[in-house]
């Protein structure tokens, strides 16, 4: 009896990355004798014979990988090494690797494409999958490609790309198997002995009756745990999870989450069907959305491949750094209104950044927390005054302590009594507007229509940081100055 | 022929839980007037009746409702209105349920259960369901659980228990489907259907030989597919993703991600199969680690509950804000330093959290950048040099832009050409101190064994706050005060 090849995933991945680093190492050094020598006979040739066997090694290591290994590989690579890489995969398997890598590589791995290569790269693909890539082509190689299809491809195709990328039909894909509720399971089974292969991810076949209307699904699993001489209608499921192509694509990807589904069917308003969905489109969907979620809250526009060039990240950063800079400036107008406070008493501008500094950490957890209850459904408006006094109640207390301790340090350090109380009382205050904004910042984005995530923590280090100088300034200045 | 029910899963959970929402407000009503007239005859037998037909509303409706969504509601409920709800679950779904919320809301509910009712709960749960709950069981039902199961599931509980949260062992399940290599698929198929059912999410058969060894699979797929008289052997699969219970739960997750599997089994060191992964319960990890992560960042030691109480939360945020203090207050002290340069040249104060403020960002950009990346195994130690290169190189041009232009907003508005040249000397400065410390910061606990994420950013803003302010303060006091 043969042993089981063990395929051991991630290890051999990290080992595979560090071998393939090795190699285009070597690759390197026999490039630079290669050039040295660049008038050399024999010295040349054997120079060349070596990298040329690095060359083969390199490509023998990369056919052994999984397409989505190799777009691991050259996410992992700097560019000039990501491009040599790219060079030595097999042709027909380039289309899978764009597939599958970031968007920011799939662009640098394109760029260096030309029309014949990209055309022989997608022509394996399937429609929904042409789909994703279409919009990263150059616009030239578009009308030989769609020429290329069959009519039903392309127009598969086509109603892929009519809808919106965070729509369930920009995400289906057409791989459905159907079969009709009056024929027996044994009549199931022969069927689909005549494939070669079922479509990846078949966990269920779509029962439809002769108009395309879906009307039950029949699972694999049911297909075999049932005696054979049942009928399709007899066995199958009625109630099904469906989508419309229309539906949010994340609402969908919960869906999946929340009821443990491996496909989906997708139907029109009439109920036709029309496509399926799939978990592994749904798994990268959530591994997007929670990533996009935490670029957008640093104020990354998307995201960035590690080894952008620095005029790519400049772009993708500059706007938050802009809009930051304008709310900082802000902020600092609010200190300069004080400034003849600070004069009297210089110690203000050591303990102001205090007071901002606290209030914008614990702004910022409640931020996290509203925008991850709201992204969950969990909470919505009606819940804004419930989630304020009990977020404004964790603040007083926690200015209070806090506060507290900061107030005693303050008045021994200074010898100033007076300072510590106003310093005890600047942070209560301060803790309870930041708890103020942190409620009510994602609920106004979420009033407003607006992803509660974006951008909300602009808008609170704005308000925690001038609402912090002006508190404890404005204090210090009522009670401190005479 | 009949239509299928369709199920719209989210919108309508939206619905649901609006209804809910206010059939417990209505429940709320009558009770008030139930106490209003505690006293009366036939004015409370109408109230009692009209709060039980409100009982029984409510019933229904949750009896319509998915485990998960039930779950769901759970949630997002407060908790005198979710203990009302808990208690008109039916009994035999309590275990599902409570392996669907979260743990926060996990502990209020087990809160509110007696001996028998959370014995009653777990008993329909597989082993490896059970395990997951065990730790959130008041200790004194353990004894009378574990005397309830049978050896073989005793067995499989303490397995499981015996692998931390983090590792396959404790995510793994026990419901394989095993056949032998020798027999036709005519024979498999005719094995199966001696079965009800079999389990959730199997899309492949497990082929073991007779000490258990795992040889291959057969996904049901190639199955349904292959002409009957063919044995197993000539149809599996035998180069197998395959995990061991020690391995890191987060890899296998990736694993599931990158090679779009299902199911895959769980082997010991001598290739016996003794568990299996399934997708449902990978997606639930991706989901919890990129929200650990995020939790991380903001200082939350774990999932809140969102409706938890004020003494909770500050449990759960009490140390970050501590933390937070104590570096706040240790930048605080560089300024003390710069007195003297504050008191003649009061513009300072307003400057220099403009300074702090625009490194903080900035240096978090870099930070989200290389910990995702180091997460996704794109980058190692060995790529700092190459990291440090261009984010050095991003950071000089962002300081010269933004610096630029505050250096010249800044020579006019207090007419001091000299001090604008400090300003946009200090941005320059800063950034590029963000930036070094956004790559080292991560790389460096990286190095350490420690992930990554977690508290990283407290160390850049002490970092980006204290050499923002002696680095302005340093370079105004030392080229203007004479």
């Amino acid at each position: 009896m043969s042993e089981v090849e063990i395929r051991k995933p991630q290890s051999s991945l990290q080992e595979q990355l560090a071998q393939i680093h090795d190699l285009l190492q070597r690759r390197r050094q026999a490039e630079e004798l290669l050039h040295r020598h660049a008038s050399g006979g024999r010295q040349q040739r054997v120079e060349s014979l070596l990298q040329r066997q690095v060359n083969n090694e390199l490509q023998k290591r990369l056919d052994g990988l999984h397409p989505a290994d190799i777009a691991h590989v050259l996410e992992a690579l700097p560019p000039e090494d990501r491009l040599v890489v790219w060079q030595l995969v097999k042709a027909d398997r380039d289309g899978d690797i764009l597939l599958e890598v970031s968007d920011a590589v799939r662009e640098s791995l394109i760029a260096d494409m030309d029309e014949g290569e990209i055309l022989a790269a997608v022509e394996p693909l399937e429609a929904d999958e042409l789909a994703d890539l279409v919009e990263d082509l150059p616009p030239e190689v578009l009308p030989a490609l769609m020429g290329s299809l069959d009519p039903q491809q392309r127009e598969q195709v086509q109603s892929a790309l009519s809808y919106g990328e965070d729509q369930v039909g920009a995400l289906m894909d057409f791989e459905m198997v159907t079969i009709r509720e009056d024929v027996t399971l044994e009549t199931v089974l022969r069927y689909l002995r005549r494939f070669d292969e079922l479509p990846e991810q078949t966990d269920k076949l779509f029962v439809v009756n002769q108009d395309s209307i879906l009307t039950g699904v029949l699972p694999l699993k049911w297909l075999v745990v049932n005696a054979p001489d049942k009928t399709v209608g007899e066995v199958m499921a009625r109630d099904v999870d469906t989508f419309l192509p229309t539906d949010d694509a994340d609402d969908a990807a919960q869906a999946f989450e929340r009821y443990d589904l491996i496909s989906a069917p997708v139907v029109d308003t009439q109920g036709r069907l029309i496509g399926r969905l799939t978990i592994d489109v749904m798994v990268d969907r959530i591994r997007e959305e929670s990533e996009s979620e935490a670029l957008g809250r640093a104020g990354l526009r998307q995201e960035e491949d590690i080894f952008a060039s620095v005029l790519d990240s400049l772009r993708n950063r500059w706007a938050w750094l802009a809009i930051n800079l304008v709310t900082a400036f802000l902020a600092s107008r609010v200190i300069e209104v004080f400034q003849g406070s600070i004069e009297k008493l210089v110690a203000l501008a050591s303990l102001m950044p205090i007071v901002a500094s606290i209030g914008g950490s614990s702004g910022n957890q409640t931020i996290i927390k509203i925008v991850r209850a709201i992204a969950m459904e969990q909470v919505g408006l009606h819940a804004i005054w419930r989630l304020w006094r009990k977020e404004l109640g964790v603040a007083f207390f926690n200015g209070l302590i806090w506060g507290g301790v900061m107030g005693i340090v303050v008045a021994v350090l200074y010898d100033n009594p007076a300072l510590g109380a106003v310093m005890t009382t600047a942070m209560i205050l301060e803790q309870m507007l930041a708890a103020f904004m942190g409620v009510g910042i994602p609920m106004m984005m979420l009033r407003l229509g607006r992803d509660p995530a974006m951008g909300s923590n602009i808008f609170l280090v704005f308000m925690t940081d001038s609402g912090g100088f002006f508190i404890f300034l404005g204090l210090a200045s009522f009670f401190l100055m005479h």
